[in-house]
């Protein structure tokens, strides 16, 4: 099993859906994937919350076994509120307070910079890529954006695109940064630029991976209800690269499987809001889950 | 290998994407749904075309053994006008001209009425009730609607449900039919009426196949470029009741089989304005996607 550093936010979330509501909730994309990441690999986070940041909560990521040596404390944490409405499937932003996050000038713990899976979890592309940049040998580097980043930031991400093994994106971002309404071209596009795959994912229509020459489509889980989905995208990422560290297999085979289990733990985290389905999900579940998911495609 | 009955319309389409224009071109749900299943089974049609109707269509018809005895000629052909966006999700009309079909009378000819097979394509719903109370002793009916139909003669097409085996409508049908965002929801309030089976066609994404205790995800086919997806539906239709009429088995398993048909000769009609594309469909062309579409999925 090979260790992953994951850059990202944590943060405080205030989220609204048509299913009920939550104040000043953990979140944070770095929160979302190495908690996913956890049960299949030992996640690194490097990121940064305020002094404001509770306990209970550096406690809850430390019972996973996420390390928190590169976590810096420093004034008030990043807050992000916002809902969603009847159809789910985008976030509306109601209000961002960078706070910390405005200043995080990253720290990289030394002993984060042998570790060879990388996941630059969503947040600034410029911090994506200086981490990068700091790592010694990566031997595995998956990053994932946001519509925020593509409009505001297209330059360095695209810098970032030519330096990485695996990029995700949503549906809308891929058609957004490639400029087209094809998945499929817009993959191509991506392949391009340098990456080996590039992984679409479709909330609840399933995720799709495409290599140069392969192309796979993970079916969406029918779930009856979305509570939120809020960190899916991130649960998904997390639980990707936590499936290849674990397997050390960067075959395209596996890579299926890991875009399943990564399928699998996002689901889940629908299912309740913040990370409250994940902090009682077990392996056993996610084994099962894995399992429907193969009798779901079956013909 | 059993008959299949096929109502629904014999039209011309005059239609426009961004792909290109094509002008007063044969459609029709019944077209396309009985050319499908022509690669499967024997279809019948019953319709009606106008004196305008050109031999080289009835012609091109018949060279697929397509029964038209049911197919009444009077007045005008039945026009339809209309377009995709840059999305290509949705067509939207600029005109319909109903001509002969406004006095559609159905006279069904003897020889249909023993037909177990029996596909209820899209047209005014009181003309699907009318020919199913017609049928002598139907093995299996599929049902297939539009929105337009969903506004205006929401009691017919209930009624109807409740009499077919299987009712086949696209995501952002059965949304608006049974009020929900949730397509799994949409499902259960559909089987509850009392079809067998409710299959979700999704476009790019796929379709869904439910039944009372089984779910079943068919992948898209990762077209680069759809040029006309007019029909798709239809098509998919066609080739799910002519492979389950080809093979006269209507187990769970074999109607996933049917669905991959039915996605597979739906993914050749868009590539191609009007019937241009299955016109030179081969059988062998159906089976190799076939197994593409086992590729796609495997995990």
């Amino acid at each position: 099993m090979d260790k992953i550093l994951v850059i990202g936010t944590v943060a405080f979330d205030t989220i609204q859906t048509p299913f009920g509501k939550i104040e000043k909730a953990l979140g944070g994309s770095a929160t979302y994937a190495s908690y996913s990441a956890s049960f299949f690999s030992k996640p690194n986070i490097l990121s940064i919350v305020g002094n404001d940041f509770p306990k209970e909560y550096i406690e809850l990521l430390k019972k996973r076994q996420i390390n928190l040596d590169g976590l810096q404390v420093s004034g008030k944490t990043f807050f992000w509120e916002g809902f969603y409405e009847f159809d789910m499937n985008e976030a509306k932003t109601k209000k961002t307070e960078l706070n910390s996050l405005a200043d995080f000038k990253l720290k990289m713990p030394d002993s984060y910079k042998n570790i060879n899976y990388v996941f630059l979890a969503n947040i600034d592309p410029e911090l994506q890529l200086e981490t990068l940049n700091q790592m010694k040998k990566p031997k595995f580097v998956v990053m994932d954006t946001m519509n925020f980043w593509i409009t505001s930031k297209r330059k360095s991400l695209m810098d970032l695109i030519k330096k990485v093994d695996v990029l995700l994106l949503n549906d809308g971002e891929a058609r957004q940064l490639f400029s087209t309404i094809s998945l499929v071209k817009a993959a191509k596009s991506a392949l391009s630029l340098g990456p080996k795959a590039v992984i679409i994912k479709k909330g609840e229509h399933g995720a799709l991976l495409f290599t140069k020459d392969t192309h796979f489509s993970a079916p969406g889980y029918p779930l009856e209800e979305i509570k939120d989905p809020t960190g899916c995208g991130d649960c998904f990422g997390g639980a990707f690269i936590g499936y290849l560290a674990k397997t050390n297999d960067l075959s395209e085979a596996n890579m299926r499987r890991a875009v399943v289990y990564g399928s699998v733990v996002a689901s889940f985290n629908a299912e309740d809001f913040s990370l409250n389905r994940l902090k009682t999900l077990t392996m056993g579940e996610i084994e099962r889950r894995y399992e429907e998911f193969k009798e779901i495609r079956e013909f």
